[in-house]
């Protein structure tokens, strides 16, 4: 995608000509759309749309272009986003001593796949330090204890705060993060969690498969909420597993799967291709 | 879909404002946008659309749109279709004694799966003449060896006109039909191959891999063309096999692969999803 | 696989020398091992083997196979199940007013996919009715009330110990059969369920699919026990959904899957490479 | 897998009581069989055989297992190969600027999942330099020009035997490596290509698929052979691609897709799960 192009998101009420009016309004100010996509649920009555165009030519500035919409999206009641492709969101990382989310995430951070900074790395385990260190990444060591909780957690807000990351990544975290972390973060929270979620909800889901003996696993990735694993789902994807499989071949194979789905839902989410609403998720993909 | 519903495919080369063109178009006569896509390919600067439109309100008759919209079509240089959801497509079978995706498409249809009208099964075998029968359809036995192939092509030509068909599927038709053929049947001819195309053009392809050793066998379907197997692919799917299956085993694990497929391309060009340029297709699903 | 072989089921305690005996034993009578697999669960310390042997050449007459064998077995405390590739396991069927997954057995029954003969067929709707004619199969129709229930299980109970049936399927039934009708039936029941389970266990589970918002659904073919969807799972698949499909959509994408899921549990079975253990399947395939 | 146990694989003609046998000479010493597979290839009478046993209470010492089976191996005229579990195999690796697979592989073995040693990293471009300072290999760097090539790949050949590597692996190496090579490197080498083979042999495989415009892309690992991409098929996986897609998005999909498939191989080759026979492999996984 070149730089120069702005996406807007919107979400209303289903209406007539709302399509023609925002397509009508980027062509009024010279703007190319590239990309368009929408959605309307039949039985809700939303609307949900993603448009991408091309700012090249277009004949207002960014800092303009919310003011001069505004009036279609009042007259709509619309809920409305820009983005400009060319501003990388700016990332936290959280991780647990689990780092191969982590590792994955870096290497196609570092060879140019993710187009985004990650400004801290934060963990419960020193085990990640020593990724910090290769991508010279500022990493905040916060032990975790039932008792220490509350007190890391306002530490990692404040941090995260002042870094003003647009997102936070739960790169397998291992910790259930509290509705108040979460009504506090100020930015969406994207989880892996290492389950075909709503199967094996919680703790230690791979050894609930095993004795489950499910012939498939999974890895989802979902928008974190107050309710565990309960989130708006990005991405799902599925490992086939046989009798030979220990608990422990589960485990590696759904690394594999792990890192897969997670790197794709912050692949969908930073090309803003995730709309939510509800408890679901609308991806143009 | 509901049943009163527009199905709009344009193809021209990209010129900015066609989306917000089309859209108000719509909007301008009452119409409500349901569903809209569209490509760029960015090498090429082709520019390929499908809008779908609720008519409920539309202020113009069914017949009058295309000359309606024909002065915007000509201003861009565009390529036009309309189609009306409640409108079946004929559709001509030939089908060899290989019956099962003749069998499969046949399920889905008595279940309304597929919104179509079968007014014509033709075969080279009398094996098919069962489900014509059970089905209620004429059925017509062509026997064909390289002697009178031209001939009954001939006849298979001059029934499938009479039937008006507006599609043609080669449900397994085991023949290579001519290039003559093609020009002369006047509508979309679709062709299941059991490979994935490229791999095992020709004859025996679950032979070919067989003897190839692959571990993963395909199943292909797209619009025959003159150039055996080289038509542009619709819809294409995939099963893992082993060193324990053998080539019967290719066969029976094929069977399932190819009508998923031949029924997904089948699906996909009935509700208009399916654009052509080049050798390739833009699956709008 | 030839006509002429046995099929040697097997599970014990793991010990030393277990595949050397049966393969001695095999050997000293002049069969030779076709196909032989075995699976030691390292926890439990459950051996469970499957040996397959041409017959030809083999110097015990089938009756007095499991007499010879005998010893050996009593020695390792072995639970033995002999049978013969030639014969056609009887298998029963139930079905509801979804009868796509009796057309799909039927079809592949007609084909020779599926070694089987099916007796009966037997369902609480008229629809099936058209199969069994077609096929020429006795149908019985026995409409279920919750007070009629009881007294349907049991003529439906009579109808299969009378067709002496090997295995019982749950084609979609759509009835959840009692504790006492599992007890009764004298024979494996392989119910298909439409959700990857243990994901949206009971009633309308793509309902709940599509209310979760989740991004692939499944279909799982297990025994049926007592504990509703809870028996051991056999086979498993899924498909990708997204935000445009709808409830119908998924019913529909989930029609294929069941199908596929259902006869490849069935065929995996009659091949007899299917063993339960605990509330687990090993599938040697 | 336990430390102390032996692999044992075996390729001779069908014959009665091989299974028997070597169960026996197996059980005659004291080991007992954890796993054991087999394959007869109907057609060409081929026999293939993988056993594992625990060689705890085991009577032979494991340099004088093989003279001890050998009289058997005679009768049967078998090609018999010996491994031990505990034993890790030495892996040479050759990668171009394209890398991800050399991380990807360093990953795994970084983290327990690959059990072998890394000698020596080879590389025609400097890139690879900073992997292997960072896992402390020794790397070597040999550009290469059609000229210079004969002698570079000596080169390399020397290097490789002076480590005694037990295999090489072209971690997307991009270079056509000689038959010379091949017969002198004394190891299996093994490659992984970029399509899913047979289709798109040779070079830009991803562009061909572009050109081409399918649906599902693939990689391909396999042993190399003289005739470029012909060699014996591991492991083979896909995944979908759709009109939206630039060659770029093919290659960034398709890298997972290599990571995963040359991963698989390499744990296939290094478990001893692969026996080649004529220009195919069975994998007893």
């Amino acid at each position: 995608m070149s730089k120069a192009t702005a996406i807007l998101l919107i979400a209303c009420q289903d209406q007539k000509g709302l399509v023609a009016r925002v397509a009508g309004f980027i062509h009024e100010y010279g703007g190319n759309i590239l990309d368009s996509d929408h959605h309307t649920d039949q039985e809700t009555g939303d609307f949900l749309m993603r448009t991408v165009f091309d700012l090249t030519g277009f004949q207002l500035a960014r800092a303009d272009i919310d003011d001069a919409f505004r009036p279609l999206a009042k007259i709509h009641d619309m809920h409305v986003q820009w983005y400009f492709a060319d501003q990388k969101p700016k990332v936290g990382m959280l991780v647990s001593q689990h780092d191969h989310c982590l590792a994955d995430v870096l290497q196609r951070y570092r060879r140019g796949e993710l187009a985004i900074e990650i400004p801290v790395i934060i963990s419960n385990h020193q085990t990640a330090a020593w990724w910090a260190d290769l991508f010279h990444i500022p990493f905040h060591y916060f032990p975790v204890t039932p008792e220490t909780k509350p007190q890391q957690e306002e530490q990692i807000l404040s941090i995260l705060r002042e870094q003003q990351v647009d997102l936070v990544l739960l790169a397998r975290y291992m910790q259930i993060v509290s509705e108040g972390f979460l009504d506090h973060v100020g930015c969406p929270v994207i989880n892996i969690h290492h389950s075909f979620l709503p199967a094996f909800i919680g703790a230690k889901p791979y050894h609930q498969a095993y004795d489950r003996g499910v012939k498939i696993i999974g890895a989802t990735a979902h928008y974190a909420t107050p309710e565990l694993d309960e989130g708006p789902i990005i991405a799902q994807d599925v490992v086939r597993v046989g009798h030979r499989d220990t608990v422990k071949d589960l485990i590696r194979k759904g690394r594999d799967l792990e890192e897969l789905v997670f790197s794709r839902a912050i692949r969908l989410h930073i090309e803003r291709r995730v709309l939510v609403y509800g408890r679901k998720t609308v991806v143009f993909d």
